[in-house]
């Protein structure tokens, strides 16, 4: 695979700076580019690693001032992103069901499905255009998967289940088991209660690795549009997350929480049940969200408080040690003072 | 499906008050409930959101007074639940074994046992009445599974683990894996210590999805009757968790614990190896348990400390920047106090 | 199976203290020991211990005076773990191809493989000699797995990825899925990175249940010799982790992280993208490490903070409610001695 300079510019319509006629045969970050690479900076401060680069060129933005042959747009991590794919074109796979799957009555597929051995669909569900499904996965009865979502090997989809198009849910993600509910008995033992609302995820989602999503109690547990889960993440019955949403890995919700769009949750972050985030919230990874957080804040903490106020009271912390030093010292000269007071 | 109100009231054993032939068509949470359904309240102070809630009809606690037909009962909760079950039966699986699961030989089935196609099971495992056993799951050799159990898809049972009857087991759970125990040699490596113990899982016991318990390094890692996991714990090996315990989402026991009965570990909690846990403790999500706990308290904090303590020191740490500011105001006015002093 | 103590002193190369022909049929904890069993001491504190066992012989360090047939060695817990090996021997699995696996055109396998049903291998996958892959496990296309490795029961292993000999994986491990990478658009929405590197895993490396270990961007996810992970650890792309290092379980390793060897990272901690950890550099339980580590360093808390530090500002913390109390008294003397001075 090779490009000139002047064909990628084409691509990511950006403008071009040196050498049109240059050829171009791969991508790489800026640190690992090697010759007849092209790599990218997003940011003007790390324009001074472009100096050790071996690269041959390089994906910026307007306005930068580079000294190797470059191609200049608004977002050249978009581009560059753009041009991975150019250099590693997904593989293609051919469709077709395979005679080791497992397909029960009334299961209506789409076109151009691909169905691995393995796999295991349950009766009535429908799986729509040029979906993939990869082997040890399997979908519940009454399952619904739209066009050209990638269900990847090992996955477990519950009855019932409602999956929109162009979602990708990576191996070992669990959809749809029982939201975590049960009544405290005379007797102490719990008495489950019983789960029977659904799940939908709602088109362009991506579900990372292990990811669990718990049905609803009654009702529906939502995910919205466009949202993307990294590894690890528990969503618990009854959740409505927001469209765009980012919930990194390990991420917790407990129960019947409200995520409004574009709110991002870093890594290892929980929530209490019952609470919502307004839209475009920030949670610092490791927080642990105890209360409502308003639409457009940083919280961070266990419990979260604002992200401004929890950075004060960290530098203030490593103080602290000292500052109890100070406060005895301080005593002292007080009870000193008090004591020449007494004396006049 | 319907009922009237005085059929509901016989089944739940209630206190009828209002139309006893008032036609219920199903259930539905109190914001949620739209005409002809029953919602509940558990909770008093709930009891306002009655007002503006579309139900036709409340399961309540005795005393309290509503405006709209009621059913009276002890434990309200305890009563909806029941009324979901009846609302949605659960589907009843028709026993059979598929012929594209695979058993071993010597495999033992009860009476009318469902098995789903890919499954998977090995030498002389014993399965009791009336198990479930979903696509995907594997069951290891010598396993013994007791009556009415309902292992999700995905799941991993290794070699020779005992599970008891009515446990439900949620898909990518994994029982049995090694427990984690390396030496150091002298070399630098990690010398595996064989993990040669199993995992007994008792009674009623609930693992949710992609749980994690291990198996004992010698002994048995032990789940004790009607205790609840939900999703993504983790149990090392050669824990002892009592009778009725919960441990909430995302939950990492250490090694060699012992936790009492009706513990509960809030969301993401952990612990370190080898303490205990005592009978009705709650450990509060987030913490880090880093030693004994005595029955019946509660904690908070990593490491963990009683959590009446743990929200005062939260409190001050709110305050912490502002204090330490004061206490250099304090510090200057003592200087000047001194220099008073000083010059008298 | 039996042994009398002299055999056992040979074969751990430990020197006999007590009767040669002591029979012993069985191996134990110090505190589970029963008669004809040996236990084993490690820690000297632990020797009082040995007052109340009941078992027939222990194995413990040299130097150690203890009252009951002994074996002594340089490393006991070693010499206790070879113990184990000897007294419950792995039971050997027959090699073997079950047909009801699926194995694509063009898998290599080696000598003496073992796979079980429903276990799929993709096309030109190479598998060497005394693999062992049970069932509901996937294998993508164009995956090496060296010699002797142990694949446990549905675990994903996504197209192209390396894994070494001698490596253990446990059930549910997902190797190779996606790293999460996105751009976010003008429009909101998130553009999907396309993630073109792979996941190597070296030698010896044992990977525990539902494990994630994402493939690279671009380029490698690697995981170094020797290295082991507990249950439920998640790593992301383009991480490096050095030899011999410890992932307890639930770390989180957000992406391209350097770890350095004999790294240890205890239980829930996370980390945040793009830090080094220096070599034999130990991180606290549930602590999120948000800036490099020296080599040798002990880091605990969130943010991490040197661990010595840590353990003041704890201490110093629980003090805190009072703190601010005494600070209050003495703002109030502070106050009077102004008013004194002010009326001299």
């Amino acid at each position: 695979m090779k490009m000139t300079l002047s064909e990628i510019a084409d691509l990511v319509e950006g403008k071009l700076s040196g050498d049109p006629h240059l050829e171009i045969n791969g991508v790489s970050g800026v640190e690992d580019a090697g010759p007849g690479q092209i790599t990218f900076v997003a940011d003007k401060k790390n324009l001074k690693l472009l100096e050790s680069s071996k690269a041959s060129a390089v994906i910026t933005s307007e306005g930068d001032e580079v000294k190797i042959p470059a191609v200049k747009v608004g977002n050249p991590y978009l581009a560059f992103a753009k041009m991975i794919e150019v250099f590693y074109p997904p593989s293609r796979l051919e469709p077709g069901v395979d005679s080791r799957a497992c397909l029960c009555q009334g299961v209506q597929l789409g076109r151009e499905v691909r169905v691995f051995p393995l796999v295991y669909i349950g009766e009535d569900a429908r799986i729509g255009d040029r979906v993939v499904i990869y082997p040890g996965t399997s979908v519940g009865e009454g399952v619904t998967i739209g066009d050209d979502t990638v269900v990847h090997s090992n996955v477990s989809i519950y009855d019932g289940i409602s999956i929109g198009r162009r979602v990708i849910i990576h191996s070992g993600a669990v959809i749809g088991s029982d939201g975590f509910g049960f009544i405290k008995t005379e007797d102490g033992s719990h008495y489950k209660i019983p789960q029977v609302g659904t799940v939908e995820i709602e088109d362009d989602v991506e579900l990372g690795a292990n990811v669990c999503i718990d049905r609803a109690n009654l009702g529906v547990t939502l995910i919205k549009k466009g949202t993307k889960m990294d590894n690890q993440v528990h969503v618990a019955h009854n959740n409505v997350v927001g469209e765009n949403s980012i919930l990194l890995a390990q991420v917790g919700l407990s129960g019947s929480c409200r995520l409004g769009r574009n709110v991002i949750l870093a890594g290892q972050a929980g929530t209490i049940d019952h609470i919502s985030i307004g839209d475009n919230a920030v949670v610092i990874a490791q927080s642990g969200v105890a209360q409502d957080v308003p639409p457009g804040s940083m919280m961070s903490g266990t419990p979260a408080i604002p992200h401004n106020l929890w950075k004060k009271v960290q530098l203030s912390l490593n103080r602290l040690p000292e500052t109890i030093k100070n406060i005895r010292k301080l005593e002292k000269k007080v009870d000193k003072l008090e004591d020449m007071e007494g004396s006049v």
